[in-house]
């Protein structure tokens, strides 16, 4: 039996999507990893009473833990550090050594940057970032904001409560202290290991896929498998005991054998597999984009190391710019338009030559919510990669808002770029 | 008072972050636009348990209406209708009329795509979603899967839940169906309005924004003010009904009278500031990107119409490509590094030049993990905009993780175009 953790995510703006929460996801990966399985992610707005009923709502399924984050800062509306201490029976009141601490680094932020400060006005909200539930262990601000283990109060039932700040940062550079305080180290001590793996595939349906889980499910015993479709791109993720090492095994199996033409991946995801044959070939890459804007070089490049194969690219967003900077030929232009197969070849081969890369992704289309004609819809996408093996093309026909046709494309571009210098399941 | 409501966003892929939830933030935005106000978002694996214990938690918060999302697939882990029509009194069965239309819409799907169907296989799929609870009304399906609304069975006390599918694009599509279906139209007739405005300030540090509103607070009464730190933005968000509008405008005079110098919007964001500034003066923009590798591009062609002013933009990874493409001259790049104001500069004059644009922007610098020096760490960052009027530059020394850095770059390189352009708080 694994331990369980809930985690209340506060603040009205992530509860109203201007801010999208990284740090519940973030935390539930770190538990795991710990052996803790998170059953449930809160998110409240600031609001004592909502917080409150959260923390309830938590402590009543029985987790041992519960860990929050947000509702650390200086302002009324942040209010976390109270509202856990009177859940918890424990009233809070200002440490005064921490006060000093905090004062410091206020001080310093406004040095830095340069800021007019106004020593009356911000010392208030210093004196209440220093409130701590009595008993509480502080666990030092990586920015501004102390971190607390909140316990119940002596002879209470109840789940530990660690409190975070909201800023991811500041989050995650306070996670091994927090880990390692008392009463959160006591609590994971003994938790089992849990695993986690993933098989990816291209080109099945999820109702084939429920088909073939249903037949296996008598070999499946000890395995919580969940799938995901996103993007056309089915998603098997399975957490398991190690004990239940060969029932994987066993499901891997199941599914190579019944979809082994879509599977394409048993573990890395399609960026790490295009990254991986890039440089295993020793291949460069370049890009040639229209309607995805620079978001295909913008997900290349997001990972360490990819200077070794990216060079870069060109978001050639006026037809002037993909004549000029990607030799385009103009009577191409004119003749099939921007939104073309031919365009987006001559886009690919442009990114190649202007950057003497090996590999030239082209992607030009029509992404919305303006500028769709009769017979060029929005969402019809054309993509094109050319290699030193060949060329590989699609023209798309996507659904759904400017966003979706845009990561869509570039999605799809990364296919076709996994089927050029892979083989496998065809993009 | 205005009508509350609770949301439930199941997926295990979404509670471990392989995921980020859209749903949620963007049915709490139409819920608000309706005058419904939501406390909680409540993210759950898919467990029938947790599922259920989520529904519980938020009909025992005392909402009318509680809307799920996702869950509805053909494979075994999903399981929403079910538990929903549990929870709420009202077993579920096949409806045949459905589960054929369901039938079309798959032999479609793999039509179009090519794909072989198993059609035993993917029947048992089909008609697990076509189990509908007893006394439920069926949303038709967008995708494959149909929205159900769940009143509790007569005679019992609870909300009505909505259910509808986790494809971002079903769901929308879905949305205009389920407002306008019976029982929930019933609860939305007389919500009242609420309005939301957004005040967003950049140089005045949250605890001297902390003692303002607390000074202010006798004159703010009805207002439900948010304040968010982010990006070192801080961004003051306020919900009201509309008789507190004298307290709103109130508002918005105080934090001028008293961060005038700081305030740089009270209203847009900065993305829409900044290309509205380039549109109202008739300038065009290029881009040239070295760490942030096209994310800026991808930004600024991320609103509807950026064409008008977005001419492209040139990724520049390799120094060879700096070059190239950009014209950077070889003994900059030996002299200073690739990594410095002047190479930063000389690349804003490059895209200026290579597009024919009036304003040029050019960002380079060290996004880690690797590649840091003792006098260039990771996070060394700098920036320049050029324009008609002049250049605008910045040496960043940022924090945080690659993803963290490449980011905030962008947003600085945003606030620099917002300060070359307009004046107003320098970036």
């Amino acid at each position: 039996m694994s331990i369980r953790a809930g985690i209340v995510v506060t603040g009205t703006e992530v509860l109203t999507g201007r801010v999208a929460d990284a740090n519940g996801p973030w935390l539930a990966e770190r538990l795991r990893e710990l052996g803790v399985d998170v059953g449930h992610v809160v998110v409240v707005g600031d609001r004592p009473d909502d917080l409150h009923a959260a923390l309830a709502f938590l402590a009543g399924t029985g987790v041992p833990l519960v860990v929050t984050t947000g509702g650390l800062g200086p302002t009324a509306d942040d209010l976390t550090a109270d509202v856990v201490g009177g859940y918890q029976g424990r009233p809070s009141s200002v440490d005064e050594a921490l006060e000093q601490r905090i004062a410091a680094v206020v001080e310093r932020l406004m040095a830095m940057r340069g800021w007019r400060a106004d020593a009356e006005s911000t010392a208030a909200g210093v004196r209440k970032q220093a409130r701590v539930p009595d008993g509480a262990t502080v666990l030092d601000p990586v920015g501004t904001a102390p971190g607390l283990v909140v316990p119940p109060a002596e002879g209470r039932p109840g789940p530990v409560v660690l409190v975070l700040p909201g800023p991811p940062g500041e989050l995650r550079g306070m996670w091994p202290a927090a880990v390692a305080s008392g009463p959160v180290a006591a609590l994971l001590t003994g938790a089992p290991e849990l695993r986690q793996a993933t098989v990816r595939m291209w080109g099945t349906l999820e109702a084939q896929l429920a088909a073939t889980l249903r037949d296996a499910e008598p070999e499946l015993g000890g395995l919580e498998i969940t799938t995901c479709l996103r993007e056309g791109e089915l998603e098997i993720v399975t957490r398991y005991a190690p004990d239940a090492q060969p029932a994987y095994d066993r499901l891997v199996e199941v599914l190579t054998e019944r979809h082994g033409d879509t599977v394409f991946s048993t573990g890395p995801d399609l960026d790490a597999i295009v990254a991986d044959a890039l440089s295993g070939r020793g291949l460069t890459i370049a890009t040639a984009e229209s309607c995805t804007g620079g978001l295909l070089a913008g997900r290349l490049s997001a990972r360490p190391g990819s200077s070794a194969h990216l060079l870069g690219g060109i978001t050639a967003y006026a037809n002037s710019a993909k004549e000029a900077l990607l030799d385009v030929p103009a009577d191409l232009l004119a003749g099939h338009g921007a939104v073309s197969a031919e365009v987006a070849a001559a886009m690919a081969d442009g990114a190649r030559a202007r950057f003497g890369a090996d590999v030239g992704v082209g992607i030009t289309g029509v992404a919305g919510p303006d500028g769709g004609t009769a017979d060029k819809p929005v969402g019809t996408v054309h993509v094109c990669v050319v290699g030193p093996d060949g060329r590989v093309a699609r023209a798309l026909r996507l659904r759904g808002s400017r966003t979706a046709v845009r990561e869509r494309s570039v999605t799809m571009a990364l296919h076709l770029l996994r089927e050029l210098l892979l083989g496998g399941p065809p993009a």
